[in-house]
């Protein structure tokens, strides 16, 4: 055993070169160990191991910096600059965080989560150690997956002037989450092919050095591939051939379904917890749509398997041309959207909240200054999105409800989103936003509202007080409002507003006669948020409002309700604050 | 005179080709015309008159689509699509804006104004026609400036792997607004000086087909060129050669200044109405900056020129390596801070709000999460900003005061700028951003405030009525606070509350004791704006909270007191408001 003693990269340096390969095999069964009994980014992190291994035997971090694009494969990293144990050791797992993070290590550069980012993130760091004077080598690690974001796509431009030491390493496995989209994957291919040797090479088109190497997982031939670049005087891409899911059959077989995951039983790949199938709504709208619909087209970017369409499910949809995964592009997705609906197609784009962060100005300008009749599927915004502070988004209301010319929606049931969604796929007048989380409960009764005309839902009439609850919040009203009944006997009024970018002014004026108090609750943050536009319409008024609503912070350990409670949204703790109200 | 008979393409079809470089003679002079004595977009327009006319001849618009980038090269398009007039008669200027737009002309294809977009559009319409089963030619039309941003790039790439018809014409005039910068420029060049011949074809690298003409501003040439094209079952590029501002010896020579500006005199290219220089606070904080702190950046994407740093300006601090232009890539600008601040440096990013709407996921990703201590010059945000909607960006608060680690603040002053400033590049602890427009007055008192502790100014201090005004409302409040002054001898409360991030509590709970209303006003969109935090924050309290802001459109026909009129925000009307209140 080699890795008990690697407490840092300066332990990696004690080996001879000949033994990288056995600190590479030992530092892939941590690996293996630690995902396979808690979960995790298994492909990537598997596919990276030898990398990380030469890059801590040549270069000299923290001195020499090393950016992970995503940084989902720095499980190796971790093991190799003193976080062994927490790989090893179960009593450890709850050590680290799944990315890279500087209050873990002086190893770790950022916080990173979302794409695109590393060759950026270097840019800067290269730019000031050259003001500075410094001569530390800065190095991205970027993934095939993650070459076609806009912002890697700039930042590689932008690489290909820099006059300084920069070393960009892009490890192609062939493979984003799902297969990769774009032009620029045949000529990857074409240059996997030929050992970097075909013409039209993507890097030396932006103006970048370039060095092609096929042993991607060959520890001994990554550190001559990388003594070669070290100290280099301006920035070179190194390209190199690596096998997603190294090491275990199953994961480098089926590349897509073991990107990540749960725990899984090491020999055959079987998951430890099996999972319940159970109906998928957006998938369910999604089919119905395009099999009722010739000119409806779902667009994707590098995330299908989020809304239910595995290889499998999307197949017959993408040979009718109707499921569009365009890749690690949330950018060119949205101005598709714009242009399908400009010319009489349906599109609909669907992924996570914090990746439609990347598209504000194309969901403003392509968008909805062009009143584009498209749809937009925001799934797991807010509290309940995420567990990691890298992919929590908090803010999708203050990003798209004021947007003019978007409606903005949150549906509190499955029945209310299908009905929803069949609004927003039929009109031709604005685009629409659905934001909704894989949690939505059944009402079991079919919604029949007439979307066009927004009115806000009351679910229960009382007096006194009420309670306005933005989507998967408004069960926790619901429930509210039967504790204070059934202590007090008294009926409060609950609401569901169903959409975010307006107030429902005659409901809110038809409360003013009966009621004294308002509180709004939500799952987003608190400042900006859609319960302050109600405190705002009775700011005049001798209606009290409460607001209540997620604290504005990267919320890093995640336990929804924990943090909803610690802002004050908890049915005993709002049951308590509505009694007393009504008996002051 | 052809022009004359041009009320659209069909007309243009009606001459020989012999005849085209007659009309495309005639056209430039209605463009010139126009631009001489209106002001415009000058270079773009000029340079594309031959490629627009030969577009005409050889497509069949409507039914053909062309969706030019940025639009602002579509004047010679307008001219020949029945809108003529505007370009020659003065009494018909107004019938047209500076960009394509669908309430115009059935020619126009999209509302647009920010820059790269036109591909991805493109392959949305292209989409929407293949799965209609439809014929027409799809056409983008693309600078070489625009094709650095990220959306234009995953655009290019995505094309690489589409299968219909798709033409992509790609401007290229060896210019963006300032140089061009990135490495794909130096592959242009090599393609221009060899007849497209060049190895490291950055659009076979995508994956498109491509193909080059030289002869740019050579009507029969480009006929011949789009023939050759016009019908093509499968993407591609025609990479064209023009030349920026052609035409105008002056603005052929000069094309940075001749991107575009205010009427000037056609002889000598001299201007009409000769602008005042005055003194530039932005260029004088940077420049201070740069000069007192070696490890100091400034970034810019493609717009020097906004913030004071023409060529002459910016070559001392460019040699220095203080002065970065990114070119079109505000994402990678952004990511670029985050980098240069975690490495010592001192990084301030400055472009105009509409293109800040780019960047919000680098913003809160890049920076805030890593609480990067970067500094952000955020343009003539909200009302004051621009003459279109097309450039608009009236929710900068809602987009950037919400992230959490960022402090968002609104000098009234030039004095209470230099001192933000000063406080933004010298503190090591989060991001800020500083919004602003061209128009802050000098309060002639320099401003010495701490900024470490976030405190609102009470400009004066009143009783019974508050005003909290943003940024450059400020001198509106004050207005309205003397009026009522001289009107009723009452003293009013005037706020500046100088960070929008939050609210100042220990003063809002101050004002309880003696005041009875506020109200707020700022130039940005009233709904998730900074006025309903305050009202939030007074909900359960008996002051009252009247709050003023943008209404939530795209304002197209601009201008700024009108529109803040019409939002109830003028210094004759609040005046009167808080009279009323204050005597009832």
């Amino acid at each position: 055993m080699y890795l008990e003693k690697i407490n840092g990269p300066e332990d990696v340096k004690k080996l001879t070169v000949a033994e990288l390969p056995i600190l590479a095999d030992e530092t892939r069964a941590a690996v293996i160990n630690r995902v396979s009994k808690k979960g995790g980014h298994i492909g990537p992190n598997l596919g990276i191991v030898e990398f990380t291994v030469a890059f801590h035997y040549v270069f000299d971090s923290p001195k020499d910096k090393i950016v992970f694009d995503v940084s989902h494969q720095c499980y190796p990293h971790k093991i190799l600059t003193g976080r062994r144990e927490a790989y090893t050791d179960e009593a450890h797992f709850g050590d680290v965080t799944g990315f890279t993070n500087p209050f873990e290590s002086e190893h770790d550069m950022f916080t990173v989560g979302h794409t695109s980012t590393s060759v950026s993130l270097a840019l800067g760091l290269a730019k000031a150690r050259d003001l500075a004077g410094g001569t530390e080598n800065v190095v991205a690690l970027i993934g095939d997956g993650s070459l076609s974001g806009g912002e890697a796509l700039e930042a590689l431009d932008y690489a290909g002037e820099y006059t300084g030491n920069l070393i960009i390493v892009v490890n192609d496995n062939d493979q984003s989450i799902a297969e990769n989209h774009g032009g620029l994957y045949k000529t990857l291919r074409r240059l996997r092919e030929t050992g970097g040797m075909a013409e039209d090479n993507i890097f030396r088109a932006m103006g970048l050095d370039y060095r092609y190497l096929e042993e991607g997982n060959d520890a001994v031939k990554l550190v001559e591939a990388l003594r070669g670049i070290k100290g280099i005087d301006h920035p070179v891409v190194l390209h190199i051939h690596t096998v997603k899911g190294k090491g275990l059959p199953y994961a480098e077989k089926n590349r897509e379904q073991w990107h990540g995951g749960g725990p899984f039983h090491v020999e055959d790949g079987s998951p430890l917890y099996p999972g319940g199938g159970g109906e998928n709504i957006v998938y369910k709208c999604l089919t119905e749509l395009m099999d009722s619909n010739p000119k409806a087209v779902v667009l994707n970017a590098a995330t299908p398997g989020g809304i239910g369409f595995g290889p499998e499910q999307r197949e017959p949809y993408v040979k009718r041309g109707q499921f569009l995964d365009v890749g690690i592009a949330e950018e060119n997705a949205v101005g598709m959207t714009a242009g399908i609906s400009r010319n009489g197609g349906t599109a609909v784009f669907a992924t996570f909240a914090p990746f439609f962060q990347r598209v504000y100005d194309q969901m403003s300008h392509d968008v909805c200054l062009n009143s584009s009749p498209a749809t937009f599927l925001i799934s797991n915004p807010g509290i309940y999105g995420s567990d990691s502070n890298t992919h929590i988004a908090i803010c999708d209301i203050q990003m798209f409800a004021h947007i003019p010319n978007m409606v903005y929606l949150a549906p509190v049931s499955k029945e209310e989103f299908v009905q929803m969604f069949r609004y927003a796929t039929t009109q031709r007048k604005h685009p629409t936003g659905i934001r909704f989380t894989g949690t939505l409960p059944s009402s079991g009764i079919e919604d029949r509202t007439d979307y066009s005309v927004l009115r806000s839902q009351v679910e229960r009439r009382g007096s006194d007080a009420a309670i306005v609850a933005v989507g998967v919040l408004f069960p926790k009203a619901v429930a509210v409002a039967e504790k204070v009944f059934a202590e007090t006997g008294k009926k409060i009024t609950v609401i569901n507003p169903r959409f975010l970018q307006d107030v429902d002014r005659e409901l809110l004026d038809s409360l003013k006669k009966d009621h004294r108090l308002i509180i709004t609750i939500e799952d987003g943050e608190l400042m900006g948020g859609y319960g302050q536009n109600i405190a705002a319409y009775y700011g005049d008024s001798d209606m009290k409002v409460r607001c209540y609503g997620i604290s504005k912070e990267f919320h890093a350990v995640h336990d929804a309700e924990q943090i909803l409670a610690d802002c004050g949204i908890s049915v005993e703790k709002l049951t308590a604050e509505i009694e007393a109200f009504l008996n002051a």
